[in-house]
């Protein structure tokens, strides 16, 4: 089959390679129907040090499963699924606390500890079948649109959420989000969906923060650094925002989340960290009592609460999806989205 | 009157300075019963510069009220006061909501900007008495344990509370502290109070964690750094605590904390950080999910929930104090602080 594989910093290829085949009983084999590129892609495809081996790409997908291992009880041949972005056991501490990213069993897609491909390709095996995979009442010639929105379940969607839930949003919060990437605007629709009265979008392309504004944003402020601070600060009455949603992950958007913080309140990083170190001491998190929460997003603890407004319609976050193509333009998809001409590509095996 | 003044690292003298006065109708006068010193006074101990001018110490004490003005109203002459470490109005957005510390009007103790002098002295200028006293029904020839267990109140064990509180500390948790000075046994305290099933108390000297074993620690952990944080997770299941208590302040108790807390946990700090950067990134906070939460404590938020108790007896969290000085000897306070040949130092003017 065809997959998509990166092998050094600007160099993604759809290659072939031998197809996936069930190799422990828990396993699934699913046929993809959509997969995308994510924003935390274009971190390696900066920085990556060549690998001649290559590295298997895409961690978020939805389709339809083909064959199943013997253990696999809660998903069928021919069930169309929403696979989360990390593989997760389903009966561990962590999962049933709700923290599938941090399962004892599992791991991420294309991480060599779950040996499994990427799901930039025509197929993926599924470990783990039943902690993993969310059956959808839907099939794969459903609405372009529906589809869309399924698949910001994988990842994104669930991201934005994640971001919105640590952060404590509740009704009539004051919220900044940093970032009008597809997580940073789903996180102000997550936002807008859990009561926030007030949504600043911190972002600096107009197409994507005119979505911003249709998911729930009431305000945005294209400049960034001490000018960005300060035009957050006016809009808050000179307090900050009582939750900043930080969806970026490089350090000048943690600064920025600490620039803007109420006393007392959150900051949420959903963006991956290019960072080690950073401040946390009196003068930025520790005088004023801010609280610093966020990580990588069990998406899977979301999905059952999340899939019903997504398959009514009530909510669409599919619309951050502004092309798509095919599995063989992989790799146009990533120089699309780091050049910044497209928000975010769904590719089409 | 006389009152304690620090002119660098090293250097405390009890000083002769004019008695204070009511400057503003919102003042009140207090003639210390009780101050005492604490263990954040440590720190400019260690590394002030020579100040020539001096600065006031100490923003812990209870007392008696001498006078008040013309708009005070919560206060009377006579009553027995708790001072929080903070001052605060008690009316604005963050008084409201219970951040007293972040308060727009207060201050903390010696601190310029609302211009009293320190808490080791005779007597104190109270600005905003409203907001920031707490009467009691006790007065100064009251028995001297519940003396020294109101004291607490004025900031160690309501910091101690805090750093529970803020932690999440719930019936059943998992909870490790770090550091057996003041603060740290009171957070063993708050979070036994809380309903916490396990407490690691992370401290080396025997004396005090004793006295943390009968504030209610299941487990004494002396070891640090690497061996320290295995023993945790030993402990722990493998998996460390839920919520970690970092009551010290240095960069080595944030390692540990980071080293002992569980996935999804929540690291509550209450030392007072004396570092800037510590790694918050994928490796650290991120990956795991852990929240970095705490601050300075807005013990005023919580002496009305915590005094019945103290009253009472039911707790008495006056044990950390294992000394009491004359105004006079406040510099050997410090030295026997500092050298750790007393725990905490009650100072009687």
């Amino acid at each position: 089959m065809k997959a998509t594989y990166m092998y050094g910093a600007g160099d993604v290829r759809v290659i072939d390679v031998p197809d996936p085949t069930l190799r422990l009983p828990t396993d699934a084999l699913v046929r993809v129907v959509r997969a995308c590129v994510c924003g935390s892609d274009l971190h390696p495809y900066h920085s990556m040090p060549d690998t001649p081996a290559g590295s298997p790409m895409g961690h978020e997908f939805i389709g339809v499963v083909e064959a199943i291992g013997a253990e696999v009880t809660t998903v069928s041949v021919g069930d169309f699924v929403i696979s989360p972005f990390v593989v997760s056991c389903g009966t561990c501490e962590f999962c049933r606390a709700g923290l599938q990213t941090s399962c004892l069993r599992g791991g991420f897609w294309s991480d060599d500890t779950i040996g499994t491909g990427g799901a930039q390709a025509e197929a993926v095996r599924v470990p783990l079948a039943d902690g993993t995979l969310v059956t959808a009442p839907v099939d794969e010639n459903s609405d372009d649109g529906l589809l869309a929105s399924l698949l910001t379940l994988s990842d994104v969607y669930g991201t934005g959420w994640h971001a919105a839930v640590r952060g404590g949003v509740t009704s009539g919060s004051s919220v900044t989000v940093i970032g009008d990437g597809a997580v940073g605007l789903l996180a102000v629709l997550s936002a807008r969906q859990l009561g926030a009265e007030q949504i600043i979008l911190m972002g600096r392309h107009q197409a994507r923060t005119d979505l911003g504004r249709e998911f729930g944003a009431t305000d945005v402020v294209a400049a960034r650094g001490d000018e960005g601070m300060a035009q957050v600060r006016d809009l808050t009455g000179g307090l900050g925002s009582q939750v900043v949603l930080e969806a970026v992950g490089h350090r000048p958007a943690y600064d920025q989340a600490v620039g803007v913080v109420r006393a007392g309140g959150v900051i949420s990083r959903v963006g991956v960290p290019q960072y080690d170190d950073a401040p946390v001491g009196f003068g930025s998190l520790f005088g004023p009592n801010v609280t610093l929460t966020g990580g990588p997003a069990p998406v899977r603890a979301y999905i059952d609460q999340l899939l019903p407004q997504v398959l009514d319609g009530s909510v669409v976050p599919g619309k951050v999806f502004d092309r798509t193509m095919s599995l063989a333009e992989t790799p146009k998809a990533y120089t699309a989205m780091d050049a910044r001409e497209a928000l975010k590509v769904a590719v089409r095996p």
